[in-house]
């Protein structure tokens, strides 16, 4: 029988306009679902994980057509509790060559926003898992969710579950000194720590000395001496951490980093000719979980993470639709994009 | 030079399937804007009016997508203030046969919903304007938004403008008690009244004896004696009131009736295969304060708001797209569809 | 806890022109699933019941995407066998007017028609379950699923559930002849025969004295007269018959009758402009089983059957994605599709 | 071997909002080709006859586009001019219930319209053909093109072709005056007329006494005395009238005369739920002059115009695309556009 | 209040195929409006300039279309005359990789290719003016518009505007020795010319010695010299040459000089991935018309423009919609494209 | 008049989301016809030749939409033989970056692969030619189609025609071992050989000595061998081979190498920024047997082959359209993609 893995979070309708075209151009949009924590659930429930996702989303249909899109790829929604009266919205533009695709939240309000503690009964969720999942963006949408966040981070601890979390800091929903707070204290349950290295200097204040994100070019001991400070700072068992470069909207460089047990393993780097980057790293955090999971060791473990998230950036939307094939045979080595035939 | 007319309400984006298709469907959605003021607003720009459209936007893309729906049909936006974070939405599901239309606001905490009398300086903006028009859905949508309609309509009358309001009652805003007490105060400074028997009854308790909304048929007397009800308890100058029919979602009839100087015209009536029935009432308004404004006699008014309306039941989205020779063709009897090459 | 239904049979690609395009004018189709037994799945678990729904797939990426098709609105697939090489297809042309719809089958050799015994355990399949529901297309499609077809209703008579079989006849897929002798063998273990006038004069060469299927003018007697007839060969519990009658492409009139215990009832008559008729079969039978399931009495039976097909009519697609709710206030008399908001 | 028809005119680009949208609303435009002469020729391909059809064209893509756009349907292509400028346009903007469909012509300046009697080598084109067919509009569109078209109509009854022409007056493209003197010169050289009352109105001066074209009450003596009088004045073999009854831009009613050897047959009269009235007429001109070249006897050569023109009225599009098996069928009487799987 | 800028051109329909489909692959088309000034125009108006645009548009819905677009983004249309029969056209078709894009215009006989002297009276479009802008395309499109062109130009030095020209030689238009000599003509009242180094010498043979504009390598001495020879011919103030290296139909490198006060000033260099490259040339006349309005220095001038046609090549459509926080940023650094989030 | 080409295979429909999604992403597919026979034909009648193709189609409406699909761009249809059930289908999902092409084939059972050789006259069909073509996939369909191509080749050669084959190995189709086996009687009369390194050696096990066809390095000697031994084996006259460089689903570069004579003739090298690369190998083959039948010597051969497939590269779907003269002006040196205006 497949490993239960719980994630936590918000799903929101994303509103964008069809391939590059501006939000003042069009009378329709795309109208699909997403969100940090979904994301990694539905990456989970592709590799054949018993993958549940947790959240609070109104009975009507809107709410309705969130649970479907999850459904939809396979992950277990029955512990979704309904309620409340909006779906949080964020609206994308996708950017192309010099112009950075643009992101207009409108998540206040919503459901899991004004969720209360007594919406969910952990114990009962995580009864039977291995795994518990979550984001900074969580705590970060309403400070009744950063309370919830922290009860379900310690439950899952009483539970047993190995616990992640991705740092994932928006700038748009709290301060860079709440972000401190708040995750400060929520980090002490976790085990495995995702971050980018700008999140851990927001969130932190952790920087390695002289990475400019703007030039994109890497500095490889900086990213160790992150890793080793937030090791030291809570404890995490395993600290990954994603490097992208870059060159324009529709060009990046993509690769990542694990530290564990005082060591460092780096990935290969792919270049990445971009469909849709939204959700890059949150499939690097399924391809992270699935390999620990399934306790493959360090190198394989990062190689899986950064081929994942790799493809993602070619499949349109939030969710990294494939397979462990598919990531499979791009980290043992068959980048070519040859037709199958 | 053309003559001055201010709407004052919130306008939203507006978000469908294409279609008859239902929300659990699909993965794109129709994105305009619309709102019962808005609507009347874009009517009277079509007519060669200088139509000035007040309410509250956000900055950001989605308010100036917003603003540009408007200024695209000529509607004068100089007057519209800017900020607040949130553009008000409403999903809306077109039905057909016996499935009715679905209707889901998520229009709270809109920039409008949350705007304060500071933001409008309602003598500038009455400078040089003959008619003042709102609906009873603009102070349903919060106190702060009841209070500013009331000075507005107040300010008005000050100015020496003709003062209009559709009731337009709206069970998903308010309580028929709280609208009965706010309307029952604004509409003292109101000289035309539009309503539907529903509105009468739902906001004042008045109600014509023995119609019964579900099987469409008419009761002529009945509409007459709200007419005079309601002439008696505010003094409207003019009051009008819409007789639609519903067969099914697809057909319904619609006529008109128009109350004033004690006496009642009736429209034609027309029967309708709709595509799209939403903004129907709206541009009944618009169509009476054209008509108003340019003293057609009383029954040529209805005419021209009936046929007008009747126009807008086979037109896409909120607006009446539709100029004043297509209606005075339609009024003056020819709706027999044909082609015109 | 919810009841379980398990239905069988197969689930095709449905590739359709858009709105009345024919097939040689489009590059483009719209591209879903559905099936006779598939649309009832769908219809069970929108109302609430623990859906079962069993086929074979193949395990390509056009399997999954009929897999996910059911997911996403809660049936649960877990017991689809996956498998063999093709998902059978359907081409579908919508009809207008004076043209009628096109149906090209193209589901020879798919993975269920070439699927053997030993692809399904039925004994595991029937554990806590209800209800067992098939159509005479799933036998009709290969010697093989008649054998398989036969098994299954044995097995779920052994295991005590109810058994509904709706007859379905398709001339394209086998003669009356074979239709006769297979469905003759099958109905022996049937509780609840679904047709309409044509089946059972197809199948079974029971037929009412004088109705014309073109003229589309109904005969009481003369279905009640082949209800008995039915009843009288099979033994059946209930015979529910469908009653359809054809003005054009875009109208018809829809009711339905439920022969039970020596007596008919007949429900209300709807009047429908169509959106999409494939499927309004089906949705009767997911009516019907919810209403048999729920112990509703006779004519309440009859009543929310033949509401609920009415209601797909009005939806795109085969599966009836309607609730119980809206079922019960069609059902309840209003059907003037007014909005609702 | 297949008889071969020859029809001469002008096909146009058209330009057409999606379904009900108004030419302000969209940006987008479906772009099909089609003109009253081509709409013939497709029909005769589509029925299997040697369908060859002439105009001119410009080199370039669009003009390609054109040349394509018939090709698929099977029509020959080989005898038409390539050179000019460009191709004429009409926009078209579908009408619904009470509003009209709008047509806007920009077809002066078109290749065709600028094509020279050099242009066309008569002889050759007429070679081996049994029938030639044009209408009104081709000597509308310029002086050169009504001299042209004079000049095919003599050639034709040199080479001993049966000739037939559609009045198809457009307002828009010429005067009463002048219609009526070019058409009169042209008729000299035609066998078969087709047209609606106010064409031989329009045209000819040639009216029935009570008919009015807006109340769609049909007079079934007057059509006949229109015939009579166009016999008489040109002597036509054949005079054949379309009669339609305009409810609205959704619903007509359909039916028509043939008058030959000083006698009327009427065909039946189908009530038409409106997809696409463009090409109506030109498809009943298809119908005929199939039904001619097979030699139905009278009766029956009008029930298959109608029935094809019928059809025509759901499918989108200036073609008629339906086969002669599909026409027979409607002819035949069956109407109620049941599925046919 | 913000300062006013007339343009004076033609605005044209453009009707191109989806993504990179061909003309001959398509049945419907992109449906929207552009053309060199008009570009200018919008460009202004989203930089919050006064920004009037001049042309003639027929009474009909296509011309209102064109009006509405111009609307939709603030451009001030109550100057613009309404009259003629139709609106210009251009077919474009989009290039990828080694295939180039393809123009097909039909703009012959447009509304404002027939305008006359008498349409335009600049004494009052100019009141209160500050900058007048127009394009070599103008005065190719016919004699009548010549002659206008000139004498909007010489009312426009006589009410004390500054003009500007962009040279825009279309070879599909005129000759390059018709193009002499009126430009010529026109060139003695313009203040700011812009031209790219194959309009130079193809409307005056001013060339630099040695590049080659399909290898793409640049030739800086080359360029200064062509400014200083158009600045000696005709006394320019300024001259902005665009500097584009097509290395394919994707990929171009974009950069530019501004020629002042007898020095050069040249750009930083874009590496453009192209989404759309019609209207580059136009939004670097709008950023650059901004800057000197704005009176930026010759360094900033040059910087804001190039980045402003730099962001232009990754937006759909003619129009150039970008903020001037936008270019802002772009020119001040930042070009990684990464999320705004 | 223009020189007859004959070709022979299996057009299928092909299903394809659009622009980068994911199968299980969709409810619309792309729905157009190709096939590696059939695209060839399409390009030699755009180049103007006189291309029959040759194949078995139902007759219903899909079937006919693939004879239109190719009617459409001049190919001559007349030689198709009409009958069987279904035609073949292939799904083909398209790659991006480092995620390859997904091709999934649903073609067993169809119209041709089901086909006897009496349905083919080849002495009617060749009756006139100079050319017969064919490829490695039509005899791996089915044994039947084996026998058929074989009996075509030999009556190709009978009739004095040149007979070219392009090798196109499918490795889902049939076995390397049955492959070698079939192919190797075939390619008796065959004159010309298309293939790319893969397929001799798949094929015929003729391989290069050191190429590895995923690093995309080139072994020019090596192609020289493979050709030798193929001329050696089966004494061709001319060996075509393509030299794909995948670096990415995105980006290829693209040459190729005419062998004839004894000598070996390189042609320039593309880098390619992909559209759609299914029938890229197509389109070479289309290009080469137009060079070869208007005798252009060895270098332009190739050149002028590699040019066209370079182009096929930019345009979406199985067929190249593209003209002579764009071949010819890329084949002589303008790759720069400009627009041509």
């Amino acid at each position: 029988m497949s490993k239960k893995v719980v994630t936590f979070g918000e799903i929101m309708l994303r509103l964008q306009p069809d391939n590059y075209l501006r939000f003042v151009q069009v009378d329709h949009l795309e109208a699909t679902f997403g969100g940090g924590e979904a994301n990694v659930s539905v990456s989970l429930a592709n590799y054949g994980l018993d993958s549940v996702y947790v959240t609070k989303l109104p009975k009507h249909e809107i709410g309705q057509a969130a649970v479907n899109s999850l459904r939809k790829y396979g992950v277990d929604t029955s512990k979704i509790t309904r309620g409340g009266d909006r779906v949080g919205i964020y609206y994308n533009e996708k950017g192309a060559s010099q112009r950075g695709s643009k992101c207009i939240y409108d998540r206040a309000h919503s459901a899991i926003a004004e969720a209360v503690p007594a919406d969910f009964n952990w114990d009962e969720i995580f009864e039977g898992a291995e795994w518990f999942h979550f984001t900074g963006i969580t705590p970060a949408v309403s400070d009744s969710l950063a309370e919830i966040t922290l009860e379900a981070a310690k439950k899952a601890k009483e539970h047993g579950l190995t616990v992640s979390c991705d740092l994932n800091y928006r700038g748009k929903l709290w301060s860079k000194e709440k972000a401190g707070k708040v995750m400060g204290e929520i980090c002490k349950y976790v085990d495995v720590c995702i971050a980018n290295e700008e999140d851990a200097a927001d969130v932190f204040g952790i920087a390695a000395s002289s990475t400019d994100v703007t030039t994109g070019k890497l500095n490889r001991e900086g990213y160790i001496e992150v890793a080793q400070k937030l090791t030291e700072r809570f404890g995490f068992k395993k600290v990954a951490i994603t490097l992208r470069e870059s060159i324009s909207a529709n060009d990046n460089n993509w690769s990542a980093m694990l530290y564990t047990d005082g060591q460092a393993y780096f990935s290969k780097k792919y270049a990445l000719r971009i469909v849709d980057r939204v959700g890059g790293g949150d499939s690097f955090g399924g391809g992270l979980i699935y390999s620990c999971v399934n306790e493959f060791d360090p190198q394989a473990t990062i190689e899986f993470a950064v081929a994942a998230s790799a493809l993602k950036h070619t499949i349109e939307g939030d969710f990294n639709l494939v397979t462990v094939d598919e990531v499979n045979k791009l980290a043992g080595g068959d980048g070519s994009g040859r037709i199958q035939r």
